[in-house]
């Protein structure tokens, strides 16, 4: 099986998603293509590059992840190739990558410019079609980044600025709503492992704020409260949400993405 | 080929769909899935339940549907898998299984409790991704429930309350709008035969109540009617639907989900 | 590899879809399917005709595409199979073929009439999973339309009315916003080749009128411009988009689908 996965800001309302997947069909007729969101909101490179992080760890190793979350599309920004942790990324060089290589070791990274691989004539709106998609198809059938462009360093990268978590005293982490999900939870940038790390851990004296909201303790699953009520819970992600059992904690605390939000230990 | 739908009120804004393909795929790379409709409202368990007994039919025996529309994810509800009418399903026991159960006569029917087909660590808000997937990717390489669980028995899985259509009188039917589709149709659980077996059946002498609205009399198509006028038919479920003709009868009359709807035969 | 592609007005809240890929598979296990688009708006057959005309070029020769927005559905209007330009297409005799088939002259074209390959009993309301997509799939497995139904003359399908841009004199073009995207960007049904046919054609002197926006020049790519402004671009289909640099022009000029799109030179 070769598997390519498609995470981009298309939306579902236009034919753009179907056609990148005739694009690829008709250079590789063999390749799986899986839809993994294509309702990033529009040019949200942060909430891209942590639904990525976060999912593609569940896919077969060597699967092809194919990213477009590209507000300079058409301008001088580069397309990155990168084969890590065993799966390949096709990403803009815009930061949607930078969360996983900040982890992970990249075995090769390419800059993408082998213009041969390209759909032509190459549009300056939809790279995505023109691009991406040839050139994943073209790397599901040849595996191997050498032909895409030349070797670069992780540190030639751009980074994805301000998405990590800081730890401004002791005790007390601060971070950001990244994602608000279909049910309005919102799902920070705060690992459990860096709530753990806390050297006053404990579960019960956690304080956790967002906008005007104020949430004491972690809850285990969504019914641990009543329905309708607040919570805080550690996700599918393994980092921190905020949500309501059986409602919408977005649209009830009115808290968009990016907002901070800040965990302390009751002393 | 081996089939897999999913019928989840996941949305489409979020990765969490295109993560359980590939917790699939990693498994069983020769599966073939389907997106049956990921655009249940949150938690609606009725409207999943319907979706889901007027859609599998239209698939290949042998085929596996997954439906997750899970609101006691993480408490101590159990996980059902049964096959009957020559399909497996998997669904939360909560009622949504019940409408198809109650009509048909399961052969198998297990509480999926083998951990060992798990994901683990299992997340206790995302039985999706590290249960219904893999137990899923298992059955369609394997084919047996024997290996999932112990077999219960038909009575034991929970009913869905409320669900049927009541018959106050002779010749008048009660039932409630279960679905609201794209185009606005309110699609009800008054199935065809039920109508036809009132004793004074007469397609002309129907009275449709629903909300503040009255519609007199069957039509056979959407253009029987003007545009924009509001009509009853027997829809593609052969259910009961209130419709307007290339406009939204949703919108107009201000009905939600769950409405009664009354029909009763002008004397 | 057979290719199936859909693109609907069924939109992404209903099953209706996902029974479209059950009908098909349960013909042709083998069958390939993506979805092209099924957010169309309800009863849109420009939008939908323009979204088909420029994808299937992407797709692989002998892709079958499945076209169904179909207003007349359970009347008289009749049901369109054609193979034009090495693609098979399947929609109702509405218009929605008429910008390909005006374009490129059909090889075979027939009037889908054998009730034999139909499902029964047919419904009233939804003959795409009745007849498009048992039709659909026994063309993937058949490859031949004369078992369809009636050859019939391009000249005896229904025009798509008033869909083509005009000159109302030189150097003008009067065309419409056919379709708006996810962004928010307007796309007209004015070609880059019809403006660079106009005789006194320079990009720079080129004048862009829709509701009370007037736009002057023509940009290369969105970033020409600051985030926020206005913009005139050859979109990737190769027509004029009035589009704002990572912003919702939609939203902003407040202009729907329809509306008219003058371009003139400045003298």
């Amino acid at each position: 099986m070769t598997l390519i996965t498609l995470l981009t800001d298309f939306g579902n309302k236009d034919e753009y998603a179907g056609v990148l997947k005739g694009v690829i069909l008709n250079v590789n007729p063999r390749a799986t293509i899986v839809d993994l969101n294509h309702n990033i909101e529009p040019q949200d490179i942060l909430g891209a590059a942590y639904s990525l992080k976060y999912a593609y760890p569940y896919f077969p190793a060597g699967t092809i992840h194919v990213a477009v979350v590209d507000p300079g599309v058409g301008s001088t920004r580069s397309i990155l190739a990168v084969h890590v942790d065993g799966h390949f990324f096709l990403a803009p060089d815009n930061g949607l990558l930078a969360p996983i290589l900040e982890i992970k070791s990249p075995g090769k990274l390419v800059r993408v410019e082998n213009r041969n691989l390209f759909l032509h004539p190459i549009s300056r709106t939809f790279h995505g079609r023109d691009i991406f998609a040839p050139v994943a198809a073209y790397l599901s059938q040849n595996g191997k980044l050498d032909k895409l462009g030349p070797f670069i360093q992780k540190e030639q990268i751009r980074p994805l600025d301000g998405h990590k978590p800081s730890m401004p005293e002791e005790n007390k982490i601060q971070g950001i709503v990244v994602n608000i999900d279909r049910f309005g939870n919102l799902v920070t940038n705060i690992e459990d492992r860096a709530l753990k790390a806390m050297s006053a851990w404990d579960p019960k004296s956690v304080v956790i704020t967002a906008g005007d909201s104020l949430i004491n303790g972690l809850s285990e699953s969504y019914s641990d409260v009543k329905p309708g009520r607040l919570l805080a819970i550690i996700g599918s992600r393994n980092c921190l949400e905020i949500a309501i059992n059986q409602g919408n904690a977005a649209k009830r605390l009115r808290i968009p993405r990016g907002v901070p939000v800040n965990v302390s230990l009751e002393s």
